[in-house]
């Protein structure tokens, strides 16, 4: 099989907090929290996860412990950071930016970028998730 | 339309550097650095970027300078760091997670964590790009 991008993984401080943000406040698709009974040996990362998912064969978002995350990585653990990373989301209008971004702030996200056209025709903003993930909510108008 | 994740900013300190290890070391397609003739007057943010995409119709990895990034969101810029998200790649074996690992070693990456089975069926292993990225690179074998 051709190699495919399938979840994107995000280091939280407070999975139950995290799972309560997108799940109940964004409304996205979750199973809740599960693989609590795997361990691994080799890294000392538990499993425990909860995923959610943005629509139908979606990409994943594993929300993972960060200090299982840096045991499953083998990497130093370091505090949550802001601004090296974002995930995108393609919606259908600028109304629909301006909603989802209203709902983040809602359900508590922190909304550094209110959605305005840049200059090549997008028009997004960004919301910060509990541990300051950032999320770019973006209507691509075409219009360059 | 329904809300989609579409594309993965990954903020860079150096783009040329960057392009360079996900193009040619590790062969993923991009139509290399566009956008500079865009600047953002109200973040202060250049357009200037780069996309890389895994497969066809895959998901867009943005490579944006990590200052244009940190303006274009309005948040405080941070320096890079390792360890509190990570990009996940499905392969189809072991032995294309060890191909794809050892590609990314010769292409320059760090390989903090070899691919192993994990318990929950699951053989895979880590890379980071040059700014510390994290990929996972995992083969399901279904087998829990």
């Amino acid at each position: 099989m051709e190699p495919r991008i399938g979840f994107v993984t995000l280091a939280v401080d407070d999975l139950e907090r995290s799972l309560t943000f997108y799940r109940d406040g964004l409304g996205w698709a979750s199973n809740g929290i599960v693989g609590a009974e795997f361990h691994d040996e080799v890294t000392g990362a538990d499993g425990t996860i909860a995923f959610v998912t943005l629509g139908e064969g979606g990409l994943m978002i594993g929300l993972y412990g960060a200090g299982d995350l840096a045991r499953d990585a083998q990497v130093a653990p370091v505090p949550a950071t802001t601004g090296r990373h974002s995930i995108g989301v393609m919606v259908g209008s600028r109304d629909e930016a301006d909603a989802l971004l209203e709902r983040a702030a809602a359900a508590g996200a922190r909304i550094p970028a209110p959605a305005h056209l840049r200059p090549f025709g997008v028009y997004s903003g960004y919301f910060g998730d509990p541990d300051g993930h950032l999320w770019e909510v973006a209507y691509d108008s075409g219009d360059r």
